[in-house]
């Protein structure tokens, strides 16, 4: 056999296939922008994650600020060289201690986290079997993980059993999403959880969305089905959504969190979280603490927005958490529609390939926990009086 | 074919394996444990990556602390939801004119950006030429690309072309570190980019431990190649080390960052870097132009340590950048020398697999711009007073 060969180019031409990508996705309508804010924004935002409003809260922003100065801008290393600080240690021992798991390790990042929990609790022994609507960072960490990888029919744990059945290696891992990210729809945990047992299987849950929102207290959907501390039940989170700040974790059992810190590539090879995002996030936990009715109110804000909507005729799902999405026909509608709410001062976010798993773009509305009535109204107006040709059902 | 009945296994024993799994770790002398510091820390830190001392630079912490209070402790968002930040677009800016690309990408670490580089610019259709010694965060980039990979011998460019001639794909991307992190040698730049232009393929250097120590003022080894602004070539670097904050950038032509901006799933799918890292990177620039001599400083320090113990008849490689490499003869050897000289406090970092790529452990003492001449002496001091048996040559 001989090799094709290969092209001889120009080095100013070894791009030129970017420029025919770009077209393809300006083609379909999936041109991204980037849109930078000001410090200081007078939009009322919808489209960050920040349910409980802590990001800017002061004694969340405080305790960053102090941290920086106390530990300086960043951790100097990785976890196993020389980043590892008490701080990460207390924020470990607080976040297993709220959410009630022997133990949690922290990464830079939900993203890291979720590939490092995948990758190290998997493997190529092992089968992994998931919903077709994972979060696409959670699908990275299955296509890393060697793993046979079989993803089931959205929301149908029958289709998880049969996959665990049928598989053809001893090991096998569950992962899902405990709120989807897509329409923001709850997954069975409980009925999972059974298949898991049923079939030798452990259950990894990335509660992304969940966490600070979902259960007693914002305690996160895994505890609210019973499963904290279960000996074969890992949960992801990330700190940038409830908690406001920067980094992810892993919760589990002792040894499962030991064998990250000794084996997960993405918590190796990467430097530990700066200073000012582990504090951030350990003073947000005890906003959370202090405050249990915060949880609550993000998801009442969510209700009330998709109510609103649903009663205007719009295709919303009623949500489970914060994020409400409403269905749109098309991406080119997705991304004027959300022009149309940032020019009149509503900034909604826009799901539209790859973000969404199923081709459908959506609209994504996310309640805060600080939302006052009149934001609701405004929201709910402007995305009224926006709404493109077919956006009603 | 009939799959094999997957076992039964009570909830407590599914990660049993995980036990297995420590137990070989220790056999083989790979035990991890993490080491958490205190914000007040008397030791003399040399295994951090903290080259140019700025980590607790009142002007690099100051401007984070500054930043939390002004923009919040987290972005919010995605880059392309909420979280882009005219802070973020500041950053871009100034790294791009710093190492004199035409635009930058900012992730939320080094770790994202190589893995959003690798696997955007490459994919299916795509050929990855790689140099064995690889830092573990490219491979990973490199595993999750879908490419064909084939890594070739280190420091051998006639191999590095052999691949490029002889690929299946028609693309073709060159990925390597420009400082290798086992031995801190440097990559052969020119060499590789005219192996590139003679077979049409695109160059990316990992400046991880170049950007900030090598080059005019710290531009680092792409600019010290001549190769910054070239067209087929693209610099990733994290803004933890040198800039001793947190977060990742991809430096490159104007295309190139726009395709990642809309296609790196690293990218897309995680939160934007905290305002307080992306402001302490953006004062640690500022610095950097401010004190250009600083990047020689470090790699003087690092040329001190590295000159005494080879003359104390240690096996260390001239280092490069500010790295120094004592190849030790077994990981337990690695083990009690490095905690050896911890506990007549002076901190260096231990290479063990899966951090080396040849399977010989490493003691890694890292300069920094800020050492005194007495911290050098102690350096030195205490790691020929804690050698191990077999530690000479
Ligand atoms: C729904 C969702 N959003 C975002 C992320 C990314 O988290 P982070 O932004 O902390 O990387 C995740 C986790 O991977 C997620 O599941
Ligand atoms: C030598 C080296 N160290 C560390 C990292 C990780 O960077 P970060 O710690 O910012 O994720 C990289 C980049 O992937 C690297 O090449």
């Amino acid at each position: 056999m001989n090799a094709p060969v290969p092209p001889q180019l120009p080095p100013d031409e070894v791009f030129d296939w970017l420029d025919a990508e770009a077209e393809k996705r300006a083609g379909a309508g999936l041109t991204r922008k980037l849109r930078p804010r000001p410090a200081v924004d007078h939009e009322l935002d919808l489209a960050g994650n920040d349910y409980l409003g802590l990001a800017r809260d002061k004694r969340v922003a405080g305790a960053a600020a102090a941290a920086a100065l106390r530990w300086g801008a960043g951790a100097t290393g990785s976890r196993t060289g020389s980043g590892s600080l008490e701080l990460h240690t207390e924020l470990e021992h607080e976040l297993a201690r709220f959410c009630g798991a022997q133990a949690a390790l922290v990464f830079s990042s939900g993203f890291t986290a979720n590939l490092g929990a995948i990758t190290a609790l998997s493997g190529a022994d092992a089968a992994i079997v998931t919903d077709k609507h994972l979060h696409p960072a959670l699908i990275e960490g299955c296509r890393l993980s060697r793993a046979d990888v079989a993803a089931v029919a959205h929301a149908t744990p029958s289709a998880i059993k049969h996959a665990l059945a049928t598989r053809r290696k001893p090991r096998a891992l569950v992962v899902t999403d405990a709120v989807f990210s897509a329409d923001g729809d709850l997954a069975a945990l409980g009925e999972l959880a059974g298949a898991c047992r049923a079939h030798g299987a452990a259950l990894l849950v990335n509660d992304a969305l969940g966490f600070g929102v979902l259960g007693e207290g914002g305690r996160g959907a895994v505890h609210a089905a019973g499963l904290a501390g279960a000996p074969d039940v890992v949960t992801t989170v990330t700190l940038a959504n409830s908690l406001g700040a920067q980094g992810g974790a892993v919760l589990g059992p002792r040894r499962v969190i030991r064998h990250l810190a000794e084996s997960a590539r993405s918590f190796l090879f990467d430097t530990a979280l700066a200073p000012g995002s582990a504090a951030a996030a350990l003073a947000a936990l005890g906003v959370l603490r202090a405050e249990p009715a915060l949880a609550a109110k993000a998801i009442d804000a969510a209700g009330n927005i998709a109510g609103h909507l649903k009663a205007a005729g719009f295709r919303v799902e009623l949500p489970e958490a914060a994020v409400v999405s409403v269905r749109v026909p098309s991406p080119e509608v997705a991304v004027s529609w959300a022009e149309a709410c940032a020019e009149q001062g509503v900034r909604v976010g826009c799901l539209r390939p790859p973000s969404v798993p199923d081709g459908v773009c959506r609209l994504r509305i996310t309640a805060r926990a600080d939302l006052t009535e009149s934001d609701v109204d405004k929201a709910v107006k402007v995305l009224s009086a926006t709404a493109p040709h077919g956006a009603t059902s």
